[in-house]
């Protein structure tokens, strides 16, 4: 059993057992040392350190799972004849697989004085474990073996690094907000299993660890708060094999935000054992995402003293990013509130969303409490790992009387809740998620955008007295990162959302999609050519009995109100340019819709739309439902409902207007604003994205 | 004064003048337009927007600057016959150069209906400028034209983008420290402008800018506390043209924490303006060095509505980090405290440092209030741009009686100060600065750190009640980069200080250095062969008359010794491979020095050097302050004493033992951390660090 052995030509760099993993161990003539030894590292050992006096030189011998190599090599003069000692002489040693029994391996080396007369020998008894702790690296929902790239993370399709889901829908809460986080010992409910991630800890080698060596799993205090990790408990099995029902008992939670280091049971020999990990938070200013597991063997050393870790292994995961969905993603729902003077328009948002086939959700007053503006309170997104995928709301800091529709209606088994809200700063209509959109995918300058680019409104940097977005809103937003957010300038707007001037439409030619952009230029040529094919005096509002009635003529005869716009203009303009810019887009991606605006002297001549805002329509798949603008008619039809059903026929898209006059348009907002959609996750996956 | 220019041919995309800039412009046809234009971006004009009902086709005429193209190209049948007039056809106006008087320059479009009538001409009538905010971009000292790379920063020698210094000097505090710093408005100190990075405004143009428009600076709300720009009032010439002397009043505050935005003068025609940047705050977790000055070319509205940017130039600069100085570079200064009871180390140690000829700065006992631990206190560093550098004392959060010396007696002009204390956590020994060290330059793997790494000292994370740097400080060394910082373990020690165990030398061979490193078993070897050689009843200590004398036979003999040395070189071990893999180390980079521990059990079994603590050095160029042993004694002279001259004398370094023993041996310290030693800066820039 005890046979000399080669010296390892192989290199051991680079192992794709384990990292590569080099541990200074030593030798020591007066007793035999007993190593532990983990299958993939090198024990590195000084020679000379433990040479008794007077040598001069050495010989090694190994029994066969053992490999060694000398450095600096020497040049054997005769394979039999002993290795001059220098004081540099290290011996590298691995072993090729697990042991096993305990102490099933050996190395010794022996010493010569001058005249090639033994001096003394220092033996190594040598067991070998393989220990591994795994993850989906490779992210196709399988956990493999020590995969080379488990302990980093890279974005892209050529990328690797596991997945972590915030677990935010509502089985369970989060462990953060239970009274006592400290006092949690098992996974809340079985359920929560699947929104978790997989990771085992493989291991291969005698059926025991030797006496007082350990595995410790643990955190670093800045990660400790954004997971839990909980054991699975096995064995649990009935006769036939099957697993009996299983409780949140057999799921004892391991690390969690009071818990940052813990003994994990060593499996024993060729064996596994499961857990499952839970992201508490998402990514945000102060938390890139990134999250290290260490699993960590420690060796005894005496009574009071911590034990020394001789190995650590480390995977990563990153917590998956809130992703939002542009206009182009089919729907799946659409939400609209009940008030008590909606009936009308509730019949034909109705009427449409029966025709496209989606499911209409009505939010009823009870839980409204009167605040119909259910784009304001909420926006829909998604959250997405190889394992398993739900909605997630975010809700708005906006909290007004819809304050608990997102937590109380939305909120439940694999839909998820996140919300911002500032500490001390004041929320205001900015932070309102009219102003919150994405694009459809993009690309920029030969940069891929392939979820879009979040879209908000806020002042110009510029302005003394300008509104935005909250920062923790915006913080948290562009820490997602996928869709790198656009700012535009919204603040120019009374309400001041950008889904007041602006919207996405699918398309079938060119990047897939049309940027519509609300235009006072395009109304006016309208406008114009209705005057000049004898129309001066169609009248807008026909059909609203309380409403002034205003000729075309009326319309182009007041300077005031062209100035007014053409300062909107010049508003939407600057947006147009960044946007152009931002998206990469063309002149020939945006379609300009004729609306017209007029400032309010009262709120600091800030704009308002002057008839129905057609941009502010709600989008589902061809279909679009569009603020009816009561435009004047001519040959009994509205000129506006005309030509916006001529600019979105070309794209292969059905125009249904909505009377949303009363309702909403006079309450300054409209379609869009009134409604919700939530729509199917991109096919894209978020890690495939090269950042 | 009003020909026919051909289509510009040239692509306006990529002008290096400025970035590349898009501006949405419009036609009317009732009113004369009047455009500001700036060089280097492009107009984009709608032709069909603003055409005359009934208008079929156009023409283009313009003044000699101005170029124009057309969009999408038109197959011109003639070069006079109009052009067809389509709903995407746009016009892409710009000039090459700025112009001379406002509205010098003029491009009319003249819209034709079917009949090649025309029906309608829209005119703009142009001024050009140039604008240009300017940095040192290239970073070689001087303010550049209009680098294309101004508005990015990019690490390395083939990087760009400007460098701000934190002005934590003391001719002026820092402008957060005041009092109320909204209402500074001035520079404080005229010698602060050489710590200042210089940015210049650019202009060229009509003398004035036409009315209403301006020039706005602004910086947004997150970069506001980083930072405070100045301006510099010119035109403070005597009658030779040499300047008269400038006050703090020629440098009025223009952006600042409290000032986000604020009007800048157009300088007019061919003319700059000097403006000087000052840091405010070091990189830190929350703040990763970067910040952008804007500024925009604003346009008036009207009454009551504020101005539109129309554009705008960017700047970036990055706050250089604090820089750590290993012991490879040479000494400037070296510190020490007097107490009542270390005259006889004082005398040494200015022996030492009066033969290395470094300057001795003694610390008084008023200023020092008997805390010796100089090294502990501080540590000096330094910061660096192209215009200026000067030394930083970053001060540990420790506070002892040593507290007031770095902001008293350090700080001063051209000598900065920066600190970082935590809010509530407690500090322990571990944020002594003994415990904060930092590497030579390395190559690790292909990895660069041509400024080395930081290394600090902590508690293994499997520890339960393990000891560890304070989360503020290792924020703030991590957030620096350029020393990535590696995290040792040291809370196997009673004081818990890196420098208990490792130091680094200089060395004529191999990666310019050595890696020292105390060793158990280095000092086990000496002591045997001692034994071996007849010395076994030599003693420790001698010449010491309060100290126990211990024979080298007794050290030998006592196996708790033995046992815990064994601990603690597996600690040292540990530290070891770590240094190995994070410093790209060889076993022939590292010198193991004959040191021996013992643990001490009312400090939970935490350890301690058995006598003076060679590692525990101060390193002065090839001069070595070691603390002196009392080893046993070989034909009188210590065998510590010489084996460490021999190790050290290998590398060409001279050693000097020190009498440390009662002044700071016992009490828990050695040469080290009773010295500290401000050294020259790195030869290599910061900056050209490929990260």
């Amino acid at each position: 059993m005890f046979q000399e052995a080669e010296p390892a030509t192989t290199s051991l760099k680079g192992s794709p057992a384990v990292p590569e993993y080099q541990r200074t161990c030593r030798l020591d003539i007066n007793r035999a040392q007993h190593v532990l030894y983990v299958v993939g590292t090198s024990l590195d050992v000084s020679v000379y350190r433990s040479a008794p006096p007077g040598s001069k030189s050495f010989s090694v011998k190994c029994t066969s799972k053992v490999k060694y190599s000398i450095s600096p090599p020497t040049s054997e003069t005769s394979h039999l004849s002993p290795i001059p000692l220098n004081n540099n002489t290290i011996l590298l040693i691995s072993m090729d697989r697990a042991s096993e029994f305990e102490n099933d391996s050996k190395l010794s080396v022996r010493y010569y004085n001058e005249n090639k007369n033994a001096v003394g020998v220092a033996v190594l008894h040598l067991t070998g474990v393989e220990i591994s702790l795994d993850v989906d690296a490779d992210r196709d929902g399988i956990v493999e073996k020590n995969n080379p790239n488990k302990g980093s993370w890279k974005w892209g399709p050529g990328g690797y690094g596991a997945v972590l889901l915030v677990n935010c829908d509502s089985e369970s809460k989060f462990c953060k907000f239970e009274d006592d986080s400290s006092k949690q010992e098992f996974i809340f409910n079985i359920s929560d299993l699947k929104d978790m991630s997989p990771m085992k800890l493989r291991t291969r080698g005698p059926a025991r660890l030797p006496e007082g060596y350990k595995l410790m799993m643990h955190i670093c205090l800045g990660d400790s708060e954004k997971i839990c990790v909980f054991r699975s408990i096995s064995g649990n099995k009935n006769d036939n094999g099957a697993e009996n029902k299983r409780s949140v008992k057999d799921y004892p939670l391991v690390l969690g935000p009071e818990v940052l280091s813990q003994e994990v049971p060593y499996p024993g020999g060729n064996a596994e054992m499961e857990f499952h990990v839970e992201g508490l938070e998402f990514p945000d200013k102060d938390f890139d995402g990134l999250i290290t597991i260490n699993l960590s063997l420690l060796k005894p050393i005496s009574d009071g003293v911590p034990e020394t870790p001789i190995f650590t292994d480390k995977v990563m995961f990153r917590v998956a990013p809130w992703i939002m969905t542009p206009n182009t993603l089919q729907p799946e729902e659409v939400f609209v509130c009940r008030t008590t003077d909606n009936q009308q328009f509730l019949r034909e948002i109705k009427a449409l969303v029966a025709k496209t086939g989606f499911k209409l959700k009505t939010c009823e007053p009870y839980m409204n409490r009167g605040d119909r503006w259910i784009q304001d309170e909420i926006e829909f997104g998604y959250i997405d790992s190889p394992h398993h995928r739900f909605p997630v709301v975010l809700d708005s800091p906006r909290d007004r009387e819809l304050k608990n529709f997102p937590c109380k209606v939305l909120l439940g088994p694999d839909f998820g809740y996140v919300t911002r809200e500032p500490q001390s700063e004041e929320v205001s209509t900015m932070d309102s998620f009219g102003n919150l959109e994405v694009s459809p995918p993009v690309t920029v300058n030969g940069k891929n955008y392939p979820l879009g680019r979040i879209i908000i409104g806020v002042a110009f940097p510029t302005a003394k007295h300008g509104r935005n977005m909250t920062k923790v809103v915006q913080d948290f937003l562009w820490a997602q990162k996928i869709q790198k957010p656009i700012a535009l300038f919204s603040d120019w707007l009374v309400v001041g959302h950008v889904d007041e001037f602006m919207t996405f439409v699918p398309a079938p030619d060119r990047k897939g999609f049309r940027l519509l952009l609300a235009s006072p230029d395009a109304a006016y040529k309208l406008f114009r050519d209705l005057k000049n094919n004898g129309h001066g005096q169609a009248r807008m509002f026909d059909g609203l009995p309380k409403e002034e009635k205003i000729t075309v003529d009326e319309l182009l005869g007041s300077g005031s109100l062209k100035n007014q716009n053409d300062y909107v203009q010049s508003c939407i303009d600057w947006n147009r340019d960044v946007l152009k810019k931002e998206l990469g887009l063309d002149d020939e991606d945006i379609i300009d819709l004729p609306i017209l605006f007029h400032l309010e002297p009262e709120e600091g001549f800030r704009a308002g739309a002057l008839y129905p805002d057609m941009v502010n329509m709600i989008v589902l798949g061809k279909n679009l439902g569009i603020p009816k603008p009561f435009g004047p008619k001519v040959n009994g039809r509205c000129a506006l409902e005309a030509e916006m059903s001529s600019l979105m026929g070309g794209l292969g898209l059905n125009c249904t207007f909505i009377d949303d006059f009363y309702s909403y348009h006079k309450k300054l907002g409209e379609v869009h604003c009134g409604s919700n959609v939530r729509r199917k996750p991109f096919h894209f996956k978020w890690w495939n994205m090269e950042l």
